[in-house]
């Protein structure tokens, strides 16, 4: 189950201290520009050491690509690509190879296939991230063509959060700080409580917001296809995630169908708009053309500088702090991820949706 | 995308006002009775026309199992069902022809097919959460040979809400009144609010909570296989669902890790437990062997009975009152599709576990 | 695996002496005139009982179409199906359950499940392929809007082979006589050769040619979608088939490439054609244009009226007799379930096709 | 459409001409021995310019495993591997950038894509068929464990044909000569036709027999997906295959059922076996325990070196004479490919069989 998507598909392999991350992307459009730079950069944005409140791990994490492109366009062909392990410290993880660390996936693992590559969480690192952000890349490409865009930032870092209203802010503010918050007085109000979980050797959960803007109307399936359930399964894949919700959400839960529901208007472009979009963009599981939005909730990261109980492989009793090095706060870095994963499910729609049309 | 699951699979059919509802069980595994009084006992639960408080639509909602299964046995072979339409007022929706009910998938439809079963939402009615009720105690049979048992009960209501520990309720009391709440005074205030926003003509949202007890350890694929991502597709596609959280979900976002890990501590039984269950039973994307909850929650259902602007299909603005009968709340017959959706989503991954193993 | 195809998908299900056969169309695309007398007329080209040299079972297979189908166009919701079964004389096997019939999938069924419908061959019956040909009528009317059209017919029966050349028939013949062959004195010989085979309770084998005209060049996906594999797949699902070749198929063995290769030239419609079409329309997987055309091998039936060896579910020897009602020869019945599964072969291609463009 | 198999999972990218070939298996079962010898072996197998009558295209074909191994066993995550391309001579095929060659799918790749990697063949290139070869190196590790054994070897080379009946050659002696024929008399005779084709700049087709030792009874799955078929399907996804039978294939349709049923008898170790093995070791899809053994027609290369009409993009007329470096006949080097699919698709099932099972 390494495979995401049912036109646009990315099949992914690698583990953080093995020889190399990467992955096939299969349903690539032919005769798009396949822009390596780009790829690249998106990469970067994932990049561990990129800020201080990062990992320091430092990798320059650069991509190659092996296949599906010709003379800079997609081919229609599989894309395989490859980024090397470079910065490994692998000796860092020999105490955990015979005890299971807390609220990772060690024991998990262990009991589900007997055999475990320990060393930096193997594949249930969040490095293997690194494949979603080359196969998102590619999809924005294809979104593109669509005039479909998409931009995740950083709504909520602890207790410090951003109103749930995505309209208030300048989202392309993002990228101009360390957390990827479009507000800069709040952005350096978390960047100084990840700066202070960091000293503590904790760390710190939050919630990535993303906004999905000219998607049109009708991609997503009836039934076991619907858009927000297939944003909401890719959301649920990534590393630390624990809920979803999109339009409002839980919020709605209060209330009443009166207040909740978004009427229909006349648009002058000659299609149909809704005067409200408490909704989110997503009807009976199909897009309605307006903005699409959602949230993601991430734990704090269960690696903590901590001593921390634990038990070891036969199942005794034990002490464990980690070593190495890791990030106090999951957010800034996952912005990409989620966007990625939000580029792949959409690009995977609009292609599938082509396919039931007679 | 009509069908759900890897190994064990559903695939439905029907429309809310076609002939009837339907679908096929794919990959039940031979040999298991199969009680066709509990899976009527499951529909009866989902019934409309059950309570004062919900739709006064009355049906028999009569199931018949039409293969698979030889002299009260599972042959391994596709279990086809059907469950006939019966009570159905198709003139009630005569007046939504030519329009688009706000908050309701008729536009969307509309937009992606451009041809629609208008009367009572076709088949984007959640009388279609029929099938997955039939495939859920299917499921239930298959789960029970494994001694793994689902409960969900409503957890809130508008503003009246449990506490988020299901430890502190007797949630066997969960069917013992109207609203499926296991805490018996919640359980009036819900179903008098529920009472009141029917009289209004209008509706009102909640939360489902469910719990999975006895799941063992190891079910759940790395990646794009996790098994609360699968849970979170589940519940994701059930009718008027706009968020999904499991464990401490949401909340734990303000939380920092040394508060949120669940430290190992060695079991009298010989496995590992965990001291706390912050995890929600799942770690990695993969079952460690405790409870496994969630929380699920539900918009107010878009069909109020008050008059709401809208367009027609010409995209003029217009006015609409919905007739016929509907619920003010879908929690109390949305309780059983969760623990369905539930049951499936646990049921093929203990079958998909068997694969991978040597 | 009781699901075929990838966007146009079947879901069957039903056994030869359950309550009823049935399924699900999943992904018929929006807004086709769903013909349910042509459905109809399909079904009793493979019904039992339509001539002297089939089964005398006698069924009206009677198709009750249940969803997905709205004032008489398709919805793009799944459309489920059932065909009562009616003239079941289940007591004719009684003597089987409990032994192994030769040649029959009895013994590797109880292997797998343990249990067993023995009635009539259960879920191995022919009498499932009822839910191809429903597939099949609809992928034909899917097909029907692009011009495609798919013609089968009995081009061997024994030793008596019409010539492989299917330019050489006038296909428009083949319905005209009871073995579906469109040389009418190959077919008086057939049907004369089936005659006596049944008089000695014996069966026979044979080919069946099929040839599709209209396909668009550009159908088919590399590696392993292959157009010409997934009609070998399709194929060889149906009951008694040990064979499929295209093109000039297992003859091109001994030609050389100077002789075998199809030379391009230039089309007067604008379009490139080819001289020869030994590739038989298909190259590196993608239609090219041309006619696709390939062979189906089928056994002879194992239902034979003369007592055989066999062991019993102990083991232990025995001797067996069928009784029941049998066709000496199936080719006449299985040429509409070829066309069938081609049909939806072909449909569920060019519907997939779509989804890989931009 | 790159990825094979449902539990045990190939998929593939690269070309001729591109910077590598590698792929993705998903589903190794954890805890296998993964021996990087064997794999190399088995690709060496493949490898061109392993004797005078292949290709003189010389490449050490090293692959890289990259994941999915821990200290030398799988972990069950994903095995991504590559192997480079070192000696392209892309220049060889700049004449073939405009045109396309006959019988090649230059036409048909074209047409679908609208760009095309024209450099010797790109995707469609029969040196794709390398990742093949890992993934069938690994299922061989996995079918070792389980006792069962795969020996494909070339039967048949234009008019040079072995007896149908595999129990007449010792298939011990097949790697023994450059055409992969266990008769070595004939092996001599093929290799000569070869040769003397090759001189002429010609090509010839063939056939290639597959004989699967050691399948357990009760493998396969009903209705689409029968062992047999899923068999056919993965032969037919080979380059240049037209033909596909199992049993006795073509052979048995001027058969009667009285000489082609196999009848059942008691075996000394407890099992039922049975007489005859006319099915090929499958019946109603399933595995019964007997060989399985199958034949797969291959036609002649369409690379020749002869001068041929063709067109190019624009359509008009023009002449083509392949350069480069191209196997007269491409038998010797399909037996592994041959045996690689076959592992991989017995693998798929074996591990999918388990799967149903309560």
């Amino acid at each position: 189950m390494n495979t995401f998507g049912n036109i646009f598909r990315l099949t992914t392999f690698g583990e953080s201290h093995g020889e190399a991350i990467g992955g096939v992307v299969d349903g690539m459009p032919a005769g798009i520009d396949v822009d390596v730079k780009f790829i690249q950069e998106e990469l970067n944005r994932r990049r561990p050491g990129q800020s201080k409140i990062t990992t320091s791990r430092q990798e320059p994490d650069q991509v190659e690509l092996l296949s599906g492109v010709f003379e800079g366009k997609s081919t229609g062909c599989p894309i395989g690509f490859i980024v090397r392990n470079t910065n490994q410290h692998s000796q860092d993880y020999e105490n955990m190879r015979c005890l299971f660390r807390p609220s990772h996936a060690d024991y998990t693992y262990y009991n589900k296939y007997g055999v475990r590559d320990h060393r930096g969480g193997g594949r249930s690192s969040a490095r293997i991230t690194i494949s979603r952000c080359v196969g998102g890349a590619l999809a924005k490409m294809v979104l593109r063509e669509y005039g479909i865009s998409i931009q995740a930032y950083t709504s909520q870092v602890g207790d410090i959060a951003l109103d749930r209203d995505y309209h208030r802010y300048d989202l392309s503010q993002t990228e101009n700080n360390a957390v990827r918050c479009p507000d800069p007085e709040k952005a350096a109000e978390m960047e100084a409580l990840i700066a202070k979980i960091k000293a503590e050797g904790d760390t710190i959960g939050g919630i990535i917001t993303c906004v999905i803007k000219g998607c049109p109307a009708g991609l997503g399936e009836p039934e076991f296809g619907k858009l927000h359930a297939a944003l909401g399964s890719a959301m649920l894949s990534i590393n630390a995630v624990k809920g979803f919700e999109y339009g409002e959400g839980f919020d709605c839960v209060t209330t009443r169908g009166s207040e909740q529901n978004d009427v229909f208007v006349p648009s002058t472009d000659q299609t149909v708009t809704t005067r409200t979009n408490h909704s989110g963009g997503i009807q009976g599981g199909i897009s309605n053309g307006q903005d699409i939005y959602f949230r993601v909730a991430f734990k704090p990261v269960a690696t903590i500088l901590k001593e921390q109980e634990t038990v070891d492989l036969e199942g005794n009793p034990t002490l464990f702090t980690a070593r190495g090095r890791h990030d106090p706060c999951v957010l800034p870095r996952a912005v990409p991820v989620v966007e990625a994963m939000a580029a792949m499910t959409i690009a995977d729609f609009y292609l599938l949706g082509k396919a039931g049309k007679r």
